[in-house]
């Protein structure tokens, strides 16, 4: 037997499926749903509705966008010879946050994973791989710094490689204003090995 | 500039409006929710806007429902002399789980709270001493062991009383499987101070 009305069951299954949210965050989501204003709960479900139906992936490098081009593809200002490679949408959005970027995206929606059994025909490098054939001269392999990530990292450099353009991958090291006694063994070594001359 | 389109941004900012969502978290779901499957962002969306149009208070216990009068109120096998009174539908559900309570119960939606300016006529409580002009041998109150909770306990107390009718708090103290050590002082003081003889 259910303990709550059927409409109120039914929320807290839908919200509880969503990640990051556990039974007992689903239940307070749903009652503080409830209580909204009638015009907040319509605007959630419509926005809701509206992301799923008017969002696709941009033609040309496959971020997440409302138009068939997205607006940094169109933007002649930004350097079209440069490529940066990200996993996902969000990661293209924490570079863009920085501002200092100029050059173009190329998102993977994904990073190859044996585990999950992800290969490399099942992320968007067919697609980079033909944008590669127009004047570009550099590709920037922004992946993770996960297994997956290094993984795909490596799978790329070795397929651009014989095209002549040159690969580069962002440096691994310590967090800006890092402590060092918090960061792990793995990260510390990779930041010894990539050591700068000043 | 927002970083991200115009329909995933609005996704975003409705997203962390809802309690414990924060901007981070706002755009993980909203990446997850454009990558669902379609009917299921239906399901989603639905869950969302049929709860609010269909849940409301039921007329005699104010417990969040689909009816009119909720089924707990409904069911005759319940113990309609007895009313727990809690704050929320969540509290309400709460002790349904347990399955050992047969009584009634009265969600006063809130807790007298003087910080937050909310006062008895606030909440749901000239509606429970309207219930109390029928057959109603006790009244447990079961709000939260929070300040605004005993407040309110407190003032449901004194308002019960000089109806003839009784009045009980449930127990506050040591949690079951609780570890002492890690159990604040407030609560070993109230845990002592109601020690049952055996």
């Amino acid at each position: 037997m259910d303990i709550y009305s059927s409409h109120i069951q039914k929320l807290i299954e839908q919200l509880s499926r969503l990640p990051g949210v556990g039974a007992k965050s689903a239940q307070r989501l749903a009652f503080h749903i409830i209580n909204m204003p009638q015009e907040q709960v319509s605007g959630l479900a419509a926005a809701i509705t509206d992301a799923k139906a008017n969002v696709r992936c941009c033609k040309n490098c496959f971020t997440l966008t409302d138009e068939e081009i997205c607006p940094i593809c169109k933007n002649e200002n930004r350097d079209h010879k440069t490529i940066m490679v990200v996993e996902h949408t969000r990661d293209l959005a924490a570079y863009e946050k920085t501002g200092k970027y100029t050059g173009v995206y190329h998102v993977l929606h994904g990073a190859i994973s044996p585990m999950l059994g992800i290969g490399p025909s099942d992320i968007r490098l067919k697609e980079l791989m033909k944008r590669l054939e127009d004047d570009v001269e550099e590709v920037i392999i922004a992946t993770n710094s996960s297994l997956e990530g290094e993984t795909t990292a490596m799978y790329i450099s070795k397929l651009v490689k014989p095209t002549g353009i040159k690969v580069s991958r962002i440096a691994s090291g310590v967090p800006v204003g890092g402590d060092l006694e918090y960061i792990d063994e793995v990260t510390l070594l990779r930041a010894l090995e990539g050591r700068v001359t000043l």
